[in-house]
């Protein structure tokens, strides 16, 4: 019938797989018959020859019937999820989804841990004493019902052919394939059930994607995706040269998260949050309903509380603080026109707010404060980051490598956009 | 120091590999510390984007190092070898060894087993009762020392890490490289410790490069790595559109090599086996004896004997005989035009004369007789080509897939020169 050596062939002389082709081999991998080395040279012969729309839809049709469905139907509400490709400082799962739940929705955030210098969703809320990551299926519908907003750990049984092609992707250098990327991300989102997702696609140094070109590209995938999976569906491509709000570590965003359900809190984490919501209400067919005033107004902020006690935690306790708190000033008056996200991002990772491995665990406590933002004036002397920290041995290092990330100009400059673009499935 | 992940993006993205990326990333394929998965991401990177002679030389050079030479120096004479790409009814390696070693050269031909339609010239000698193929490094050093000629196995400790890739390369749709075949082939060559080498690359229907283009790129990258690496070296291109002489199968072949070396056999293998002779004799520096005097007055049948009797076979046995044998007539009269040597090669294959899977043994009395050749006029009614074999059963099929294999022509036409090019060193 199939052979893998033929599927191969024919992706690595340009040609279209065919949808049986496709599901032979993501089904044989998952399954042990097609081996990781014969994977592998197909990914690479993907990475360099590409894949159509429909292929990459297929493929991850493919990766979703690998596994399990969280079936999320006979909830009273529509079901609406989020998804940013990650970046430096954000913690908008963590406002965003008590409140499209406060507005009538029911969001399943299914998130991960972080690895390198963007931190992770579920690294974040673990700060938070008692709460738990890890549900069952019935967990997560129960507390959909409950409360309509539940963060958690993925299960298990979700889309296994993309765990495995992930960890294969990360040793054979044939991560960066846009047709590969959009398809792990998409069977993920697709296993989970939900009807609709809008898409936060990051572009910049502190994110995967560097220009809006390549965002845009992964944008269109993504879409295209999930319109062929039958999802309601958009992006929005936003900034990430700079961190997103002023924390940069677990704790300290889970508190500016808070700060934002209280109606307060950093405008760019406000206004981001703000609009993927009515993105996401829109898709899910709830009008009539603002999310800025639901923000302020503290109803956010009662969902967040019964979606963190549902979980264990308690949202009134104290987060853990660092012992050792460092600031790194302003060298001259003027305005603030850079902060380099991917080198925030790498000094919070190495003060202990991410992991190396996956083994490694991580400092709740640890992170950076930015002070200071682009587009705000400084004048000498003022603090314009605040390192915290339990490894002190690391502050000389990263107060180095912090001296290149931020730019101080005597004159004013425009302030970028956050919202760079935005992608919808009828283009 | 070296990451493999960072080898295979460095090719991935189209960058020439450093000679210390080369090195490491083969000598640790070898070792098992760079994974199956990772190689075969790297030998996809390298189909598609190709290497550089330089690499392609270094990338040999690197195989060769993963385990033993031969040490053949201390011989009193000059040491050469011939390659072929491989082609039905090439049996050459048989009467040109021990030709090129009365001619006063020493000649170690570590040959193969055949798999698929191209049969291997251990398995032909094999047909010969009590020959043996497996030798010690010292039983060839002894056997060029005494004969001058030894066709024999490779010895397990020659280029590990080609027995190695070229098993990965096969499941993994990565065979089809020429800088990969090229490297392949030269290792192994290299390894057996010779001073020269003459290659026969072959092009048309049963061979592995269809066109003359595709086999002077293969020959080009063969002389390049044999150069590079210290040989004097040169390739022969010559026809393999029909099968060469008029014997597929295993002991048909060598029943027709014998009557070469008794100065008899079919113009073409005699041709090509002077002409190839000649080559080898010029690297070899061996100058005022000519090879077709040395094969017709029997002096070359004499070494044949030695070198036959020296690995315990009877050269004076009778072959074994297949019990059925059917013959297929011309259906009309006019010149023979065409005789599909792939065709007539799986035809033998399927007789018996090769095998399916290297675990498979083959048939050594099986085979296909050639009774005319292309160019040659025939008459309706005249045996054009005589099937050998013990499973009868194959008959009906394979006269059925021959009918194909031949055309008849009322018209005269060219016939097509046996040698199509010459690739040298100083092009």
């Amino acid at each position: 019938m199939f052979s893998a050596i033929d599927v191969i062939r024919a992706k690595r002389d340009g040609q279209r797989l065919t949808d049986e082709q496709i599901d032979w081999v993501v089904d044989a991998y998952t399954r042990g018959e097609v081996a990781d080395e014969q994977m592998s040279a197909l990914a690479m012969a993907v990475l360099l020859r590409g894949m159509t729309p429909e292929e990459t839809a297929r493929w991850t049709a493919a990766m979703v019937a690998s596994g399990d469905t969280l079936a999320l139907g006979g909830l009273s509400r529509p079901t609406v999820d989020k998804h940013s490709t990650g970046g430096v400082g954000d913690k908008i799962t963590l406002p965003l989804t008590p409140l499209v739940a406060a507005c009538g929705a029911a969001v399943p955030q299914l998130s991960g841990r972080g690895l390198g210098h963007t931190g992770g969703t579920l690294d974040k809320l673990e700060s938070i004493p008692g709460w738990r990551a890890r549900l069952t299926a019935e967990e997560i519908r129960d507390r959909l019902r409950d409360v309509g907003a539940v963060i958690c750990a993925a299960t298990e049984g979700l889309a296994p052919a993309d765990r495995k092609l992930y960890a294969l992707r990360d040793v054979t250098g044939t991560v960066e394939s846009v047709p590969l990327i959009a398809s792990s991300i998409m069977s993920k989102k697709i296993a989970e059930g939900v009807e609709s997702l809008v898409l936060d696609v990051k572009c910049g140094s502190g994110a995967f994607m560097k220009t809006p070109d390549q965002a845009r590209e992964l944008a269109t995938a993504l879409v295209d995706i999930g319109a062929a999976n039958g999802l309601r569906i958009s992006a929005l491509i936003t900034d990430m040269s700079a961190p997103l709000g002023r924390a940069v570590g677990n704790a300290l965003e889970v508190a500016e998260s808070v700060e934002v359900l209280l109606g307060g809190g950093p405008p760019d984490v406000v206004e981001l949050t703000v609009e993927l919501a009515r993105e996401m209400l829109r898709h899910a067919g709830i009008s009539g309903v603002d999310p800025a005033e639901v923000l302020a107004d503290g109803r956010a902020h009662e969902v967040w509380c019964r979606m963190i006690t549902a979980q264990g935690g308690d949202p009134e306790a104290a987060l853990p603080q660092a012992e050792h708190v460092d600031t790194i000033t302003a060298p001259a008056s003027g305005t603030l026109t850079g902060l380099d996200a991917h080198v925030v991002g790498l000094a919070a990772w190495r003060l202990g707010a991410g992991r190396a491995r996956k083994e490694d665990t991580v400092d709740h406590a640890a992170g950076v404060l930015c002070l200071a933002k682009p587009g705000e004036r400084v004048t000498e002397g003022q603090p314009l980051l605040e390192l915290r920290t339990d490894r002190p041995e690391t502050l000389p290092a990263v107060r180095e490598s912090l001296e290149a990330a931020y730019e101080i100009s005597g004159a004013d400059v425009k302030s970028t956009p956050l919202i760079l673009d935005k992608v919808t499935a009828d283009r």
